[in-house]
């Protein structure tokens, strides 16, 4: 391979001469040989979108001649339509609080941008990526920013799977609304309720979770662009300071704001940990109800199998006709990934140290690692699991039937402890409740139809009933 | 000691004659002999708030006698006050979804009433701890409410010592304002700011962590009282779903509502895991400040020793004179058990299963005693840390005379490679980047006294040069 | 109440005349309002007892006189029998590595001491905490050291809890040896299996975890006693740094070792994260046993209820007649507290800075509070819980009957593909895979008998069929 | 592209005609479309491993023809060899207990082994997936084998780093023996210590992890092949039983052991659990290490400055010179990912089921990236920071000359509190202890010179004091 050697502080090295990145980047692939994941393409891009704001915002202000202007957004453009993505070599654990990154971006534009203008590439008298590409910044703002940024753009496709599942599970709610079924406390019978019921209080928390969701997205849109260095604005001309952020804005489409405390803006990296704890708190729910679909469908025979989560794989290399709640499990193992890389996050940001939090590129990588992972699992769920979920009405209905749970209607009519002796002795008699009261006469049986009654008892709204015929 | 017997579902069992409590707390006793620390005082005082409007409630819809509900109300009014709380025998953390810790109460509130109208103690005819004190009650719905009512007592504590600590940071900001340091990025020499700046960074997360706080207790306000078992609302009647909420709101003083999904609001516990998670955001925070403020203390001949910590007791048992930053280093080691306590609820809430998280009882424990912790450590920073902070100028100012850090606003002037090159210098001779400068002659005399004024690239504003004097 | 005026480096206080501790207790007990819990019982002992060696061998080598040896060994005595803890005053979250809890042992042994000789308190003339009381030690080493001492006091209750586990476990699987049960694999019924083998999987699993936590033990018996400050044995004599190991290991039963790198010993702390780590594991385990009882418990109608667990109390406020597991769920409890505490070591234990980890307090009092928390969940786990349990065995037995699952004995004969449409169709019709596979021909009675012969494809032995007289 | 139809029990689904997959992997990549990362290489590998050695095995006691076993063999040996793993194209993160993993294997080995065989692909009477590559084995039993021999498999890269770092740490303690520095406890100055000793502290705990890691990997060689479906052996002949295990240790040159309980072995993954707690607590002490050397070189100027890392690539994009610590950050942050990646695991491992754990996926995902990122970072902490660590000798000296730490060495001779009077006024003064102990003529000069000698103090040894010319 060609080679053309290129010289930083700390001397010089050989980069492939047809290489968009340089010594900077070169150092840094061989320093940080960590996960072999390089950074997140929408990172990228963000970067790319913070540069060109640069150059355009520095040329106003005459810092920055046109012609190198015109070049870098050129540049910058084709990154952000997705060119030359693989020269961004640098792992996406790197030490360096992002350094690197950054440097990676400032070679790739300089060098993609002296080509257009028609030099040779490691040629920075024509465009250099400090003192052009990176004009006015620093890798405190500006990796931060890009972070920031990745965060805004693909937050909202876990939000839309999240609604997409919403409203499945809405549906569902309203398909089983006359189901009546056993509700469970602590694995034990408890009172009737309908399936209805429980696929809407699925519903009902991930409502919650969007809203959190969204919330949390807004701490994302304060920026510390501008602040260069530590947050003192070193370097940044008042115009660059005062133009970049509402730049940015009209650019990404996205209501930016200028962080009222620069150096708090750069330190602190607080904002991540709470989209991380957002993100956490909708994978704790999901996780919840995955796990609740697995126990409401375990069987078929040996279960409890008031429901059919639909068959999407056989389940088993050795037991034929075995189907497993393979996409719920799924929903759970990205959850307890999700919960490790919320802990990650929260040890980074604690290990800041005074005026620059040096751990930034973890948190990126696994607060996107989450995002992107919980969409994945979200999106399968809705698709390949809830819009398919069929219930076995009958088995709902026999298991509140014989239950001794519904020994509870009984209580205000005739006190908790007799009501306890009625649900023992069904317990070790199998007869019904139902059965035992009309025996023992403590009610007549029009009073036990009336406070036995389960559609009554589970609470179903008479056009329900109407509606699927139960009445 | 005399004994009275007791009977339950189980069988009879042997209460001590004088006891409040009764066999079902007697028998949480027995099997969950496991921390030796009983429920939180602000618990026990919300389980009586929430009997206490429901024998009100009750009493109003015709369903309590009134003989019945003063008693009652007498007995909830003086736990409130104070008094019955060693008859809360229930280990916090416990099996069972908080039953015991209702029981618990139902027994104690129902023996106190009994007395009170000149019963014996156990005589359960009188005032029952199901029928009467438990009326159109369920755990699942008494206990989680109870919860959501002591984070609404004891959180506003956390928040009240957080004010004070952001004014005592806000001081320090102003009294710091013109003390020139040297700003460190990956605890390397930066650029210069100020030591007021500093504070105020400080003084910056804990204004947003205190918003913070009061948003996620906004969730704390919405109860799933009235939902009874499961959020059905068996057993509760229509007068008493309706009226429960808005009769315990203006009792306590805060405006709860009654959530639109019962049964979510039973089942899912995101609320709190929401509440931990925005206090372990705070502990991050205020533990990375914290770990700042040993390292700019730290020496005091072989560290940094920008700024001295008030001495608040003999660092050592063995090395005379030594004062250590003690203080700081509780809040962290609170700080990790914020986040280990988190964990615990992140793990509790997501273990949950159908129409009820049965682990709410080690939730509510590992919370409060974050809330708890953390606002004992809080105090002590502000009290016993930070109002004592004093600077030592002098160091601060030479730290960055001295440094090369300052080479960085040379780069719009001569570029960031000779930057880079004078920088190395002057590391390697000990001269002074200004000394370079001129020797070079990069730069006249006026034009480094302009570019190199520390004052000015520190940010220090002319109002306060000032006041301090520095001008 | 009378006061004696004490002083130290920071200056003078007043404290109880008749108080055993002395002004460095109260400062920490100001500076350190934390938890309002106290250092733990077996913490107070250990030290007494390093304190009590200390001053044997320093009296040995002539640096303590034979009469302040006297009162110092007296006073450290009657501490190991209890008395005078209510002197140890300083809490268990503590600032300083541990040298409030140091110095409040050096203080209330020299008060005793010098009481014990005839003198007031606070005469430090007499018997002095530092120079006489500490001599030769530093807390840089004292309190690892009695921190290590606690672990082996406590941890043996912890195993012995587990070997009554474990032995009752092995009861069960004895017993339950004959009960052909369905195996299950992610919730859908998989091969059949007996009772006996999953209790004597739980068996295992306990057998396991004591052998990891005996191993995990030995770690703690390397101190570094004698290193005093950072390690480097400043101020210990060479007769104290030979006799010290060896006289604490007579004097309390266990072998002992100095550690060959004094300096690591003092600064690195992975030795308790270890034992964190294997307690950690064994509550992993334990949460997964208890949450497999609770789902084999699950019903009693609408469930799999495969077994009892022993009722011991009433389940509901509410419902009548409900028993719920609540012994499994307080275990599952403590095991998510574990877990959260072994975060917190884990933090602390990362954060450790230099020569030093700062942070010991919080890692004892969350290690101490995982092993006694875990102890008392064991034991009621194995009284309350293990040794009650009974087996439904007619259910078990029809949940095999009836399930799909038998045809995986199939594959052999007929292949994985036809077996997979048998078991299909079974679950469609209802017909049992033994009826289809005769009604298709596809094997013989006597060929049938034979592979789908329960007892054998559960593996049952001859001698428990006899035993159990199933044949 | 073409397409062949193939059929599971679901249905049929069109794969590429030149697929060695089938429709078993297609579904799954369909229903799990997570990571984008596919299952680890060495996991690959080691599938192919059992499925050999299952072949050889079953072919020997006449359950395969020596015909389909010896195609198999050679497809696993290719597969081995790195052939075909673009074919494995489920991803890493799936639901079902891995059987998509082994499914996937079986479906490659297969085709593989029908076109060796000159059959088209798909053709399965040729080679069955089921009946003959996963003859005699199920997921359950395949799955954690392969995840064990992963393990043991890239765990020795980590140790083989692990004691390439002790080995540098070594000779820089060997270096730096005579290198008089400050000891720090608490950031405080506190008593003099040698730079060699800190290096050797470093190397005595990486000794310690690589012994804990070795022995914690003895537990991966346990295996439950054989176990088939839940550990019950079904379908697995007795020959396959007896001789599996032994065969796999002679293919693999490991001394595995089938497991003496083999449910438990299939459903308890505490293994796993242990193996991770090893490599995580090495990661806090190389992170606690990491965080040391970031202290010891900060500065340059504005900071401890007692060593140098080697500069490893510009620190900043803004400030020219800067030269940061960025390889004992990119140690801190993988630690980070350990600790989070534990956490993942432990909640895998806490939420196993009945007769299998479901989430094996995610444990095994999370396990790998922990073994290969750590390694990768210690391989860089090495070369990169370790080996070219220099010693600022002169401000090392300075620090301790100049500190009031050394008055510790006084407390023998003139007691503990007026040490600290020397102490306290050494600070306020600047004036030595030295010289103030002369001063107040509390000795004599000699006495001085032998009680302060520094490098007594220090403990350096007199063959170290020649050997670098300080006596």
């Amino acid at each position: 391979m060609n080679m053309r050697i290129e010289a930083d502080s700390i001397g010089t090295l050989a980069v492939p001469t047809e290489a968009y990145y340089g010594v900077q980047s070169s150092r840094a692939k061989e320093n940080f040989a960590i996960t072999g994941t390089n950074l997140h393409p929408e990172l990228v891009k963000s970067l790319a979108w913070i540069k060109k704001a640069a150059a355009v915002v520095n040329a106003q202000s005459g810092n920055l001649t046109a012609v190198k202007k015109d070049a870098i957004v050129q540049a910058c453009d084709e990154i952000m339509a997705g060119y030359f993505h693989e020269a961004f070599i640098v792992d996406a654990i790197q030490g360096g609080a992002g350094t690197s990154a950054n440097m990676n971006a400032n070679e790739v534009i300089a060098n993609r941008a002296i080509e257009i203008l028609g030099g040779r590439k490691g040629d920075y008298r024509i465009v250099h990526p400090n003192d052009d590409v990176n004009l006015c910044q620093s890798t405190n703002d500006v990796f931060p920013t890009a972070g920031k940024m990745t965060v805004l753009q693909i937050l909202p496709e876990l939000i839309a799977e999240l609604e997409k599942l919403e409203s499945a599970l809405g549906e569902k709610a309203e398909a089983f609304a006359g189901v009546i079924k056993m509700g469970r406390t602590q694995m034990q019978d408890a009172v009737p309720t309908t399936l209805g019921r429980t696929f809407r209080a699925y519903q009902s928390f991930v409502k919650r979770d969007i809203r959190h969701l969204m919330s949390a997205a807004e701490e994302m849109k304060i920026l510390n662009l501008g602040g260069t260095a530590i947050g003192n604005t070193i370097n940044a001309t008042p115009e660059y300071l005062e133009n970049i952020t509402a730049f940015v804005s009209e650019e990404v489409g996205i209501a930016f704001t200028q962080a009222d405390d620069l150096f708090d803006a750069t330190q602190n990296v607080d904002g991540f940990v709470r989209v991380s704890a957002a993100i956490k708190t909708a994978a704790v729910n999901l996780s919840k109800m995955s796990n609740d679909l697995r126990l409401l469908s375990s069987g078929p025979k040996a279960g409890i199998g008031e429901i059919n989560l639909p068959a999407k794989q056989n389940g088993s290399s050795i037991m034929p006709g075995k189907v497993n709640p393979v996409i719920p499990e799924v929903v759970s193992q990205v959850a307890f990934r999700v919960i490790g890389n919320d802990l990650t996050i929260t040890m980074a940001a604690e290990s800041g140290q005074l005026e620059l939090n040096a751990f930034e590129p973890i948190i990126f990588h696994s607060l996107f690692e989450s995002i992107d992972c919980l969409t994945h699992a979200v999106a399968t769920l809705t698709a390949n699991c809830i819009t398919g979920i069929q219930a076995n009405e009958m088995i709902c209905y026999k298991q509140v039937e014989e239950s001794a749970g519904i020994a509870t209607a009984l209580c205000p009519t005739i006190g908790y402890q007799k009501a306890s002796a009625i649900a023992k002795e069904s317990l070790e008699t199998g007869k019904t409740v139902r059965e035992l009261v009309l025996e023992k006469g403590l009610l007549t049986i029009a009073e036990t139809d009336s406070i036995l009654d389960l559609k009554h008892m589970a609470g179903i709204p008479a056009a329900i009933l109407l509606r699927d015929k139960v009445i």
